[in-house]
């Protein structure tokens, strides 16, 4: 597998120059001295330690997995050492609040740093991956003794953390859960049921391990208004921050997976462990979902990951691979046959990684300044604004740039011919890693529900315009702004552009209307909603890349923005067309989705 | 895993009512008693065949995978067994020249027999399907002698065939190899060199294995007009049919990759391996294409196996999983929730993978009519033009067919939610064997150049105009003889095909005319060519299917035609306007794909 390099020109590019994240930074409620310069090291520090450390292990670790023995979960060779090297290293406590031990850094800087992580490491970076989530749980609906208990240690990360929701019999419908908690009478509850694929639920990386378990209190209501939130810790807090006592939750199995072997997803049981409610009794899924928004669109930045790592893969062989001449001529003379990439269906699947990877990384880096917002700014009402703003990104992050993760990387198999399926090359790897990104976290159908339903149609169309129009705006500026004879691919991915963006709302009033009579023209027109809406938001990313990039022109570092702005041209081309057809799906409408009687799938 | 059963209805359907195959059986050169009845008869076999013998060893075999010991390669349990009964039950022997043990039956009928044999064990199955090219080789390009000498052993199935070609350095491109081949001097060659990604290359299910081996002369002209086609049996041929001395072609290794692990990929070596040359001196490799040509079909319908396979997966489990309650209203008011088939979004993954396997099962069963007259057809003119309509056929139904089998397997995936990443469920497994289709027998990209390149452009357009105007006269004939009052769905998806028959002319122009000043137009459209292509053809496949079964609306049989009306609907609606998509990125030319300078891909 080629050697791994963090694009970390592409991340200071979008810090400083598209995003202006600096602009943000010095509005939030948090570490007042930081900029962009500081930042700059984080990313060279995170880089090396991504590409030393963790990218040697990733082949490693899918063939040695995790083990389980006796109950104790031994993971791939070399995962510890790094997980040491990563805590020495202050890595797990970027955001963490400054008085428990943190740096207090806004939430950007670390969603980029899991993101090299994960290219470099996925099964690895799921490890402090969850952590964050059970850090922003607590941080959220902790009490101050519970605070105190947990943060500084997974703060320091001397301890992990997970989330454990799904049970054999339910995942998407939480409301059929089992496991239950009773009050010991002491303030604490003892739970008892099983939970399965608990990603980082059993490993031998920390000390100890932080489950944030959703449970059933003895009077709850039906359905999902009745579950509760607990931290059940492996071993119980202790004195002054070492373990204490061992508590009731073991690990049952490990799950034999497709992919991600190297992180200990495990089957946990519940054995009158001790537990502790977090926030209110029957609250618990609005509390989880905290650490759901979190998780969301880190699972986003792993469709990021995985084009990314799938393209470096793809473009080294496609640089050293001799096979065939050229149709427009012999490019290397010398040599038995020309280089693949001078084949342009090659360098379609090339482009196509990296227009996923490279509009992936600015979504998700866009939406990342609300999530700096939505946790430290100032004013409520610019923290209600940013989270409003947030939850309709979310789900497009989430479900629009893993299902194209999954496809950058069978393109990186495709680019490798026959070596792609054989694992000595680590293409197939990424692949099946990939999958379990459209999966959990809620899969791909949840995402777009969650999008049309709760943040398009109970929302109004209010972030739906408010996003259009600023898109439409800013493709008009650019479309009246540029010179047709010097940039008319400039002109025509504006016009186009523009076009999506109104199309946009039409499509979801049209959605609405026939709704009115048809409930399940949502469901059917959701996925391709989604669709349509991440290929907007993913060319307005690169109209916003290309225009900077072409500002650069008298740069020193004038490859780098020219790169930038001939992927953007491939993107509006070859990639954008896809949301008309989406648009085509979802007007014709729900009938054909429907009409089939349930009996006739089994025939 | 549920349990596997061939939709041998489907097979029939097709066979008797959309494509009359009686008609043309009547007029081959090949068994004339064969008649449907006896075709029913055979099907039905098959299917009992693949279902109990093959289908339960699906799963293990991937688990266990062949193993390498001491030169020998052992299969996983079961396998031996199932072979052994296979070639008892003279399954092998279907297509097989009469004289010389085989039942001379039409070559669709043992496609079709290969279609079920994939679906229910596709690492299984490739050991007989490689066999089948090694005796199309040897019945066109063998003499006497060698046809005795090993096409009745191999239409018995005691030995198997193998296709050498790919070498470490060069796959694709295989003027590059380097296996070269010198004369004995008693009219036998002494081979030498290394093979890779060898299917079904070494292992115990036959007594003898015979290698179809591309290598070198020594006065060999440079590149693929000068490779030569061997016989190179692992033992030679001796007395009245058992094997003789062992030749010097050994297993060096097997290849560890994503799927397929039942079947025996091999590393190849040749060590003054006695080779038999086949037909002219440096013509092996047209002689090859008669091989290449057998087993891109075949590899064809490894994509509608996968999405069969995977569909009926995701249909079993959709059916009894319960999560969520309906959005149009309570469906299983007795249970805790719905069952997931009730959502509309599972629905149109199931019907995509529906459509995939449908449509995808009409078009090799509409090409295997060309295929019957081509090997059994009376005069040379039928042959000829049979050949040339299976030659435009090809690239299309092993390039589409195959990307579409993987898209339908991952959706598999995705109907299980974070159950189908687990193997237990066979999910991903379907996923992950599915993916060989798109590389072995030449690569989507190859696919795509050769229908674009060779069989539209070189061909004069002459099989597109013919095969498109076979369409859009179809379409208006049906649009026409359509009631709008009755078939409002029907009248539009006509209408929708009528356009794109046209527009695929038009596109396949325009390519054309801008090839004669950049000829990397050619290989800038051409996957999205062989996608649009794709998708015309099967929707014809669909039209037809839909007007016959709209025909049988009175049959006792009625849910089986509606149920294909519905599917055929869903594909319109749904899947067709991908077409158009694909028409955008073509006439978008080359010019994103071609200016990135090939030192950007590694910046």
């Amino acid at each position: 597998m080629p050697d791994f390099r963090v694009p970390v020109e592409d991340y200071k590019f979008l810090f400083r120059h598209v995003f202006k994240m600096d602009e943000n930074y010095s509005k939030l409620n948090c570490d007042n001295d930081f900029s962009l310069d500081l930042l700059d090291t984080i990313l060279d520090e995170a880089a090396k330690f991504s590409e030393n450390e963790l990218a040697p292990l990733y082949q490693s670790g899918d063939e040695e997995g995790c083990v389980l023995e006796d109950g104790v979960v031994t993971t791939p060779k070399g995962f510890k050492e790094a997980y040491s090297k990563f805590i020495e290293g202050g890595w797990t406590s970027l955001t963490g609040d400054v008085e428990l031990g943190g740096q207090g850094l806004p939430s950007s800087v670390s969603l980029v740093v899991n993101e090299m992580l994960t290219t470099a490491n996925w099964a690895w970076a799921m490890y402090p991956g969850l952590s964050e989530g059970a850090v922003a749980t607590l941080e959220s609906h902790g009490t101050d003794a519970q605070k105190n208990d947990y943060l500084p240690r997974l703060i320091d990360g001397r301890w992990s953390g997970t989330m454990c929701l799904t049970e054999p019999h339910c995942g998407t419908d939480l409301g059929q859960m089992k496991t239950n908690a009773k009050p010991n009478g002491d303030g604490s509850f003892s739970v008892n049921g099983t939970k399965i694929f608990i990603s980082a639920g059993e490993h031998d990386l920390t000390e100890n391990i932080v489950h944030i378990v959703l449970a059933k209190l003895p009077d709850a209501p039906k359905g999902t208004k009745g579950l509760s939130l607990f931290i059940i810790p492996k071993y119980l807090p202790g004195e002054s921050g070492e373990v204490g006592k061992r508590n009731g939750v073991y690990c049952g199995s490990i799950e034999k997976k497709m992919g991600i072997h190297g992180n200990g997803t495990a089957l946990l049981n519940f054995d009158n462990a001790k537990g502790f409610l977090i926030g209110q009794p029957h609250d618990g899924l609005s509390a989880m979902f905290t650490y759901m928004n979190v998780a969301r669109i880190g699972t986003a930045s792993q469709g990021v990951a995985a084009a990314e790592r799938s393209y470096q893969g793809a473009s080294t062989y496609a640089l050293e691979r001799l096979a065939m001449r050229s149709l427009s001529g012999v490019k290397n003379p010398d040599g038995p046959a020309d280089k693949i990439v001078e084949h342009p269906d090659v360098r379609r699947m090339l482009l196509t990684q990296r227009a996923i990877a490279e509009g992936g990384r600015a979504m998700i880096m866009h939406a990342s300044e609300y999530a700096d917002t939505y946790r430290n700014g100032i004013s409520t009402n610019e923290r209600d604004q940013a989270e409003q703003k947030l939850g309709f990104f979310t789900p497009i992050l989430k479900g629009f740039i893993t299902e194209l993760g999954v496809e950058a990387a069978n393109l990186g198999i495709q680019v490798f011919g026959g070596h792609g399926y054989i694992k000595e090359w680590g293409m197939e790897q990424i692949f099946r890693d990939s999958k379990i990104a459209t999966l959990y976290e809620g899969t791909t159908g949840i995402q777009a529900l969650d999008l049309i339903g709760r943040k398009v149609l109970l929302d109004k169309f209010k972030q739906l315009k408010l996003f259009s129009n600023e898109i439409a705006k800013s493709s008009f500026k650019n479309l009246l702004a540029t010179s047709v004879r010097i940039n008319i691919k400039g002109i025509k991915a504006s016009a186009k552009l523009l076009k999506l963006a109104l199309k946009w709302r039409y499509i979801a009033l049209r959605i609405a209307l026939r709704a009115k009579t048809d409930r399940d023209e949502v469901g059917s027109a959701s996925v391709d909603f989604l669709m349509y809406s991440g290929y907007v938001y993913m060319g307005y990313m690169f109209m916003k890349m290309s225009q900077v990039a072409n500002n650069f022109s008298g740069d020193t570092n004038i490859d780098f923005y020219k790169n930038k702005v001939l992927t953007a041209n491939f993107f509006f081309d070859k990639i954008l067309p896809r949301a008309d057809m989406h648009a085509s799906s979802i007007l014709s409408g729900s009938q054909s989705v429907m009409a089939m009687p349930n009996e006739y799938f089994s025939q």
